[in-house]
């Protein structure tokens, strides 16, 4: 054991003290006390080494911002706004006091990039560290995933399939720029938390954070409506990025879709409405099921099971 | 893999399913959407296998009830009610659907049992399995562990010490009554709620949940209000348990005073105040540090570093 636990809290304590109004009372009790609107939002999700992340590829700051990334994400996408967030980890206890307080770094950039204060935490020992999150947010007017309605457009916040680029990047030992640029995003995803408010804002009929891949979720989204989401494949080479991630995808000999349609883990918003921003990709429809989104090859078997 | 996810998410879902009039929106979307009061507690436990729990001593129903205990117990000891748990588990993957479900009815009887709805969730797979849940509850007054001043008594809600009884006994492979009842306590003990509610209604100028011992949470409750925490040990021998406790721990050769001063997971409330229902162990005074819980034998290694 390369710490004691007094001193990891003591360490984690400081790096999360923040000044959040909301606040009540912060890390040290039985439990922490904050202000909170009438309607709250509450998600949970977990990072698991050796599932979702690795600490050959993937240095703690990354990993930290990346699974704080998934819960705020997750918020955004009900229209909310997040305000606290809860960190249970479990280490090996093999971890230097250095990794330690860069994995709380990247949690605590993360959160504060949205004005959302760590306020609590558990830490245990375990054969493998876990990273585990809740966020609490508030929310006024609800966006869920069901409320899309035929007629409505569909629409992408940003292309997706750079997280799933950088990880057949890593497989492939790549390097130059654009190679870098994917495996930033599958470290740690750039995620435009911005564009879900806009999308919330603009009056979105139904929302949802592309965690698990377009497919996956489009699927979830038109079968939470008794809709069907139809989608026009042309529509994705108007995103300005596409022509860098086809160029990718063809130096990986693999098929630009596969990633674009079944990547994951870019945290992307998807949405539907009329005139949003974002990139219009297809259509909502009578009838089930999701259309358009073939690919060349079917998905690989997931790099995880959530 | 004996199950797949998405049977294991709707096994789930059904079990956790409720009808609690504060979910505008449960299991399914990005997140819940729950009502809140305008100040919220908040508070995350974690139990990691081979840490906390052992599937040779432990059924899946008391691992989930145990973990569940320890996140409304926090809730509690801030003199406020739960309403809302999110749980996330970590599965290897070799799990049947029944230990499962097992599990989930584990925490769904323990929350039931406090009014309190699970309303989200989080499945992942690793090599070891862990369960982190996350519990929000509303508080109108907040009792917290640093309102102790000198002059008031000290409470405990039940004698401590059941919990470190069971894991020597089961250390031991003992069997009869009392022995069966000590092991109950380890792997999921009985936690007396309404104490807690009852000593922060009776006024309680501070309270803490005894997870981690009573030595340990007492020396926390002193510091942090500054002041002295001064126990009577003979005043523990008051507890109608005392003479079964001791005689428990005359068995197994141990100082009955190392179980109920160093033992912890019971959840036993200790609270400062005057005439709080409970049984008075001690006074608050000025000064530092805890007086009066000294033992035959230093505590073992704890069990767990949490």
């Amino acid at each position: 054991m390369n710490f004691d636990e007094a001193q990891v809290i003591a360490t984690l304590a400081q790096i999360f003290g923040s000044h959040h109004s909301g606040v009540l009372i912060g890390i040290g009790d039985d439990a922490a006390v904050v202000t909170t609107s009438p309607q709250s939002v509450i998600t949970t999700d977990s990072a698991v080494e050796g599932t979702h992340f690795n600490t050959e590829w993937s240095g703690a700051f990354d990993i930290g911002r990346k699974i704080t990334a998934a819960n705020l994400a997750d918020i955004y996408a009900m229209g909310a706004t997040p305000q606290y967030l809860v960190v249970a980890v479990t280490l090996t206890g093999d971890e230097s006091m250095e990794w330690i307080s860069d994995l709380a770094h990247g949690i605590q950039h993360e959160a504060a990039s949205c004005g959302t204060a760590v306020v609590g935490g558990d830490l245990t020992r375990g054969a493998i560290k876990v990273i585990s999150i809740t966020a609490v947010g508030s929310v006024e007017k609800i966006t869920t995933r069901s409320g899309g309605a035929p007629g409505d457009l569909i629409y992408i916040s940003s292309l997706p399939g750079w997280s799933a680029a950088g990880f057949s990047v890593i497989v492939n030992d790549g390097a130059d720029d654009l190679e870098a640029y994917a495996i930033e995003q599958f470290c740690a995803p750039s995620v435009d938390y911005s564009a879900a408010v806009a999308m919330a804002s603009a009056g979105a009929s139904a929302m949802c954070d592309v965690s698990d891949g377009l497919i996956i979720q489009a699927a979830q989204m038109a079968e939470a409506a008794g809709t069907s989401f139809n989608f026009n494949k042309d529509l994705f080479t108007n995103d300005p990025e596409f022509v860098a991630l086809s160029e990718l995808a063809e130096k990986c000999g693999i098929d630009v879709y596969q990633w674009i349609f079944a990547g994951g883990e870019d945290h992307v918003f998807l949405a539907t409405g009329r005139d949003l921003p974002g990139l219009c990709v297809g259509e909502v429809g009578a009838g089930t099921g999701v259309t358009g989104l073939e690919m060349k090859k079917a998905p690989d078997t997931w790099r995880h099971f959530n």
